[in-house]
C-alpha cells in the first residue's frame, strides 16, 4: 500500500527537480533553434569528436578551421544576392564621378530604373557593374560606404535590414563552434571587402576570418602623403567553386574540419573538406521551405536557379559522400533571429 | 635620535620585501632579454596604452594585429636566405624528375656544386630556381618535404638548424602580444607554404597567420578521385615592399597596430602601419652586432647589401616618424635561445 501511494507521489514530488534540469538543458543547449534530428546530432558528434582530448579524431586548437559560405547559407539569398543590390544603388554615385559612362550601357539601364530591364541583366553586365563600384576608391572609404549602406538597405520581402535576415540556427553554429576552440571563417564567392565590412557585427566573425572574392589593392600616397591602399579591377581571387578551396589555402593554408554550403558554388570546398583525414564534416543547406523562407532547387524539382544553384547532382554527391543535408523545414525551428521561436512539432 | 636610528634600520629591514619584489618582477618580466632601454619601454608601454580598457588608445581584441618580418626580423638571414638554401638543396631532385633541366642554366650550375658561381647566380637565375623547386606537387607533399628538410639542415656559422636561429627576444616579443590579446603575424618576402610549414613549431605561429610570397594552387582530383590542390608557377602575392601591405589587406583586411622589420622590403609594412588611427608603432632591427650576429647595412656604412638590404634613406625615416630602432647589440642581452643568459652590462 505504501509503496503505491510513494508511486503515485513520486512524479509530483520530483517535478520541480525535472522542470530545473529541463530548463537547465534548454538554457545549456548550443543549438536551440534545431530540431533534434540528424543533423543537430551529427554537428554535436562532431564537435565531442574532435575537440575531446581522448577522442582518435581529437583536433588540436590550431587545427580547428570552420568554414561557412555565406549566400544561402548563413544569409537569404534570394531573390538577388545583396551585394548585387549594392552595386546597382551604387551606380548613381559611380556616373556622378564618370560622367561618360551616363549613355553606356549596363549604366544606362540600370539608371533607367526600369527594374523588368534591370533583372534581366546578364552576368558579363553585373561584373562591369562590380568592377566599376567595387574599385576606385582607398580600401578605408570603401568600408565606410559598405557600413552606411548596410545599415539602410532593407530586404523587400521582410522590409528589414539585410543584417537581420541572417538564420538563426547558422548564427548558434558558428557560436557554438567557437566556443568549442574553432576558428569559424566565411568563404563566400561575394566581394571580401564587401562582407568584412559587417562581418564582426552581424557574425562575429573578424575581417581576417572572411575569405570572399577579392580584387587587387595598390599602396601609394595621398595629397598629405599619407600611405593608401587603393582598390583596384583586377581580380586576384574568384572565390567560388574550385576557388574556394584554393582560396582556403591562400588565406588559411590548412584543410577545415568542416563546412557548410548551399549550392554548386560550394560544391569543391565540401569535396575538400570531407576528404581529410580524422573527423571531418560536410552540410549542405536545402531551401524547402517556402512558407518561412524559399524553396528552389531540388525542392521545387528545378535544376538550376540563377540564384543559389543546386542541381540534382550536388544532391546525389551530397548522398553518395555522406554529408549531411540540412532541410530549412524540418531541421530548423526556428528561421531568423527576430522570429518568436516556435519549436518544431514532435 | 631615533629617527636617525629608524633611517638606517629602515633599508635592511626591507631588503626581504625588496628582493622578493626584484624576484618576482624578473620572473614576470615577459621581455627577459631585453636590456632596459628606449626599445622595451616602448613595446611595454604600447601594449599597456592599447589593452588597457580606459586608454584612450585603447584597442578591441579583434583590432589586435601585429606584424613581423621573417629573415633578419625573427631569425638570421646571413649569409643567405634560408629558403634559397632549401631551393638549391631541391634542385637534383627536380632535375632527376626532368632530366631535360640537367644541361640548363641555371640549374647546370646549381648541380656543378661550384660555390663560387653559385653565389654569383643572379636574381633572374634564382626566380627561375624558386619557380622550378616550389610548384609541381601538391600542398601537402610540398610541407611534408620542407618539414624533411627543415628538420635536418644546418646553418654553416653555428652548426644548428635553422629554425634554432631564432631571436629569443622576438620570440619573448611574440608571446607577450599573443598573451596581451594580439593576433600575432608573420609578414614575408619568402614563401608563404614554406614558412607555414615549420612556423607553429618554431614561433608559435599558425599557418593562417603567415603572409608571404604566394603562388597559385589549382584544384584537382587525384587519380583515386580524391580532391588535391597543386602548387603551381603563378605568383598571386609578392610579399616584399609595397606587396606587404597589399599582403595584410587581402589576407587580414586590418592594419595591424604594431610591426617590426629590418630592411627596405619592410618599408611601406612600417609606413602603413605608423600611419593608422591611435596607438600605432613601428620597429626596425639594426644589425649592428658582428660578435654575437652580423653587422651589415647602416651599422656598417654600407649603403646596400645584397641580403637585408638596408639604406641610410630607411634609418633616416625611422628616425623622423619615430620609429624605434632595435639595436641588437645594446638591446638584446641575448641573441639566440640556446645562448646562455648574459646580461648587458648595467
Amino acid at each position: 500500500m505504501w509503496s503505491r501511494c510513494r508511486a503515485r507521489l513520486l512524479p509530483f514530488a520530483l517535478l520541480p527537480v525535472f522542470l530545473a534540469a529541463s530548463a537547465a538543458f534548454a538554457q545549456s543547449d548550443p543549438l536551440s533553434s534545431w530540431s533534434d534530428g540528424a543533423a543537430k546530432k551529427a554537428i554535436i558528434a562532431f564537435v565531442h569528436d574532435t575537440t575531446d582530448s581522448s577522442s582518435p579524431h581529437y583536433v588540436p586548437p590550431e587545427s580547428r578551421i570552420a568554414a561557412f559560405d555565406q549566400d544561402g547559407t548563413t544569409w537569404v539569398e534570394h531573390p538577388i544576392y545583396t551585394q548585387v543590390v549594392f552595386c546597382l544603388d551604387r551606380v548613381p554615385a559611380v556616373v556622378a564621378k564618370h560622367p561618360e559612362l551616363r549613355d553606356v550601357e549596363p549604366f544606362k539601364t540600370v539608371l533607367s530604373g526600369d527594374q523588368a530591364a534591370i533583372a534581366k541583366l546578364t552576368k558579363l553586365d553585373l561584373e562591369k557593374i562590380a568592377a566599376a563600384t567595387l574599385s576606385g576608391m582607398t580600401v578605408d572609404e570603401f568600408t565606410a560606404e559598405v557600413k552606411r549602406w548596410i545599415a539602410t538597405a532593407k530586404d523587400p520581402r521582410w522590409h528589414k535590414p539585410y543584417t537581420q535576415l541572417t538564420y538563426q540556427p547558422m548564427l548558434e553554429v558558428m557560436k557554438y563552434l567557437r566556443t568549442s576552440g574553432y576558428k569559424v571563417y566565411i568563404v563566400t564567392g561575394g566581394g571580401q571587402d564587401f562582407v568584412r565590412a559587417y562581418s564582426m557585427t552581424t557574425y562575429g566573425v573578424s575581417p581576417e576570418q572572411v575569405i570572399g572574392t577579392a580584387g587587387g589593392v595598390t599602396y601609394g600616397y595621398a595629397r598629405d602623403s599619407k600611405p593608401i591602399l587603393t582598390k583596384d579591377a583586377k581580380l586576384l581571387l574568384n572565390d567560388d567553386n574550385a576557388g574556394k578551396p584554393e582560396g582556403i589555402h591562400l588565406v588559411i593554408g590548412q584543410r577545415p574540419q568542416i563546412a557548410f554550403g548551399n549550392s554548386t558554388g560550394d560544391r569543391q570546398m565540401l569535396e575538400y573538406t570531407s576528404a581529410g583525414d580524422g573527423a571531418r564534416l560536410s552540410l549542405l543547406v536545402l531551401h524547402d521551405d517556402a512558407q518561412r523562407e524559399y524553396a528552389y532547387g531540388p525542392a521545387r524539382g528545378l535544376p538550376d536557379t540563377k540564384v543559389g544553384a543546386f542541381p540534382p547532382s550536388l544532391y546525389d554527391e551530397a548522398k553518395a559522400k555522406g554529408w549531411i543535408v540540412i532541410s530549412m523545414k524540418n531541421d530548423w525551428s526556428q528561421i531568423f533571429p527576430f522570429e518568436e521561436m516556435r519549436r518544431a512539432p514532435k
